[in-house]
């Protein structure tokens, strides 16, 4: 369960309140406006307001003094011409709320975005939940060895099984101690900012985060990639299947341009071109290190005998 | 005129499109969407998209799952609780984009707040319109004298009156050349990005700027005091009385709280507290220079005799 | 121990290598250069690297081919009178780079500062040390009951001391089952970026942070206030101590006019106004909220009966 | 002449002022720190300050207790992989501060770039120089008819000559009433800030820039590319030089990974693909638009044929 059911029934309502308005609206936000979407065991994205669509980066674009579309055609054009050079500012004209539950650790990677808005639950103030993120068996993988930051092979049943028993039981007794701190019988209890740092990083938190379009393509971008922890990416997966609610058109420029593109090296950008001209290339005369020259043939599937 | 007939128009088929929104609005802000509020004397603002409004802050600040809100009366004092004490990143979750005309010296002051977005009409791609600030009378000063940075006593009338001339038609002499440059009768023609380069400072540009309450706040406390130049203050006001509208609890705290108050440094702070005890206090025994004291004096209508 | 020997012999020989420059210097930050300033049980703040002093601020603000300065005394009074108009980009003129070691929930409120830059250890590529921050008994203190946010009574002898047993034993316990997450005997090991997230928020963590002058004290004045929580003010205090050593005509302008200071609202000059004229002002005739009248009493040292 | 004498003796005076520091330089840059490079007819870029080099990109990335470095090669390596995975954080750990003399229409474009410190030298408070910029008749060329926002052939001599003749005579003119404005005979003459705006935008200003080198890094990729206009590149270009000689190992990993390379979209990626496996591709099977087809033959010099 993510959301409890009083938490649901105010969802529900402000759903069932509909106004009118001026503004452009996005058709694909509105269906699913304060929906809790859900990501790992208790966390969620919900939208909970956005300016602009994808008409909105045309308009900026041609400082329009009406709706600024033109034909749809015309407008796609724009639109991917503006992605493909660059021009950044025109989707900086879109914007967008979102509620976000998240475990500490995961907030900690998501705040380094700091061309953003953001509001936290606060535990100077409130007391937290009893809401720890557990992940499953299938992702507790071993220390990559080939990739200092990353995870590898996934563990054995029954070291995952004793991993998974173990946060579980840490994760309670975390927070039983955090609530005995915080008062006990007869006893003055601790203040809440101070009884909060028992808490381990698995523990859920929330906020309120606002952003404009091209920065969260940013977002996307790193989040989303292989080489982001599962966990974020997670987050990052289900928010990039909002914004192709929201702007599909920008999205379709993203996908195309940005992260289902490649960025080659001076080096690999050199290889690519004596290849096509027949030259064969191996990674001694590529001019590049091991490292490189395998993430050249991953990128292109190259085999070695090129 | 500020907008032609043809603006005019697309202007009002945008007023008419009505939407269904689940999203919160403001009805002060619906009543004059997309609508241009002259400023100086062919300049404008007009709000195309906002987000949120006074809930918004209230929910934000309690990362609600519903409205928000609870009473009215709690709202408006959470609101100037979080004013009152700098709690910044609630008011980040309302925004706003206007579309603004407006001189390039403006336009030059107004871009030094970075914490906005901004997309420019491009006189690189563009050929500007021939409009051009020519200031009245009533607001052609001399050099401060006390004041580095302002101005002082109105010009006599009849040099008011060679000043206004001499800039008409050095502004129409300059787009005479500007339209040359750019094309002549059997000529090859500059191109635009280098042919704007003899346009003065007073011609009008335009852009669409999008920015969040807080920073909004700080720019109209800026930029609507008495220090800041006259031409940009009357941008600040305009958009002031645009921000009322939008979000009227907020600007009652702001009014409150930053711009209708007063900031006391170290020394005055001690001088008002020793003459509430009856103590009396010269520029003398102050601690404060001669131009700290007469700061102070204005500020609190203080005559030498205290 | 706040370094072990092996960090304080890197200190030491870069202490030890002195360089020549064109440069402006600080002579008060050489002094200090690299060293840890101690903070709470096992912190630090130490300086790494600087750019400018006070000279660089009067430098930018007059756009100089030389140095920039004049007589001392014009500095200072341009310093000061730039500080107290609120002409904030020289300031922004000088930068500081720090590198601290701070527990993970001061951290979490330190990262929401965003315009600075910032490098974090990362427990995604390394093992987090055994060092957690255990508070002081005279620390300790129950919830206040008047400020939502903050502490108040100090908690009775056993209390405290069951706080500190029970926090200790809990670290500990919490960094043993992180260690046996990532390896054990005969087992794959858990990946790092897994591993971390059953530490509490008490452990220490460390990073680079920089920020130019004019952030920096806005970090300063939100963070040293009474209002931020006990812990970080501990580093913000450290930290003002290094910006007084390393721009102290600036300090003294940002002590008199900011943190010295008090800013009164619109309502709060009003009955200063009528007070110095000799009117009696209370709660009911000021204009003011209950809470907000104690506030101004406090401010003033006011006595009800004036 | 780009300084004048006194501005040239100021210079000299600060560049034998020779301090020692514990903190890291950059022999390339203490040798022409504080000189004017020249750009274009009167502009100019001169380093101020800097602070760190190539070194504090490896110490910031490990979060070092010591000078970070080990050995030569790794230092390169760990640089080299930081820029190829988008690692900016460590970038951002090193800064620069430039004076820059430029014409305003460029001044223009450069601000755009929000996250960077600017002081400009004030026409509100003082008077600006009689410097103007004339293109040179090389430059002097046609708007593109392929790119918008470009140019393309260079004007005849005898267009060339008539424009420069124009921008002279109409700079020269444009001053004169700038001069008569503020003060005449027997007048009480127009305030600075009211008289400034009769001036051309080509026009000389100057301001003091601050910037980390990830940011500085972005906008060399964008200033010094072939679709920003001729004369922000001309600075872009000499910034560039002098950012290698900065930091040499950062810069060629720059040179490799982004502005040397080819970002290649989706489309492109799998054509690149499927010539490599000896597929023919033509505009009409890959998938591009015609303009996008075109972009792509010239990044890998594809003839038509392939």
């Amino acid at each position: 369960m993510i959301v409890n059911s009083e938490q649901a029934g105010e969802i529900q309502a402000q759903r069932k309140a509909i106004q009118s308005t001026r503004r452009v609206i996005s058709d694909g936000l509105e269906d699913i406006l304060y929906e809790a979407q859900p990501v790992l065991d208790h966390g969620f994205v919900r939208v909970i307001d956005y300016l602009g669509n994808d008409s909105s980066i045309v308009q900026a674009a041609r400082v329009s003094y009406g709706s600024g579309t033109k034909k749809a055609r015309g407008d796609e054009g724009l639109i991917r011409y503006l992605m493909r050079h660059r021009h950044s500012t025109p989707f900086e004209m879109c914007e967008i709320k979102l509620h976000v539950k998240l475990p500490i650790f995961v907030a900690r990677q998501w705040i380094r975005h700091r061309t953003a808005n953001v509001n936290e639950y606060s535990a100077r103030y409130s007391i937290l939940d009893r809401e720890f993120y557990i992940p499953e068996a299938a992702t507790l993988a071993a220390q990559s060895t080939s990739n200092a930051q990353g995870r590898d092979e996934i563990l054995p049943e029954n070291e995952a099984k004793a991993v998974i028993s173990y946060l579980k039981s840490h994760s309670e007794a975390s927070y039983d101690g955090y609530k005995k701190m915080l008062a006990d019988e007869g006893k003055l209890g601790l203040a809440r900012e101070l009884a909060r740092m028992n808490l381990p990083a698995n523990i859920y938190t929330q906020w309120y985060w606002k952003i404009d379009l091209h920065n969260l393509f940013r977002f996307i971008s790193l989040r989303a990639d292989t080489h982001a922890q599962y966990e974020i990416r997670a987050y990052a997966d289900v928010i990039g299947q909002l914004t192709k609610r929201w702007v599909p058109i920008a999205w379709r420029a993203f996908s195309d341009y940005e992260t289902g593109g490649a960025h080659l090296s001076a080096a690999q950008t050199k290889c690519v071109k004596a290849m096509l001209m027949g030259t064969e290339i191996n990674q001694e005369n590529s001019g590049m290190s091991p490292r490189e020259w395998n993430e050249f043939k991953d990128l292109l599937n190259i085999s070695e005998s090129v």
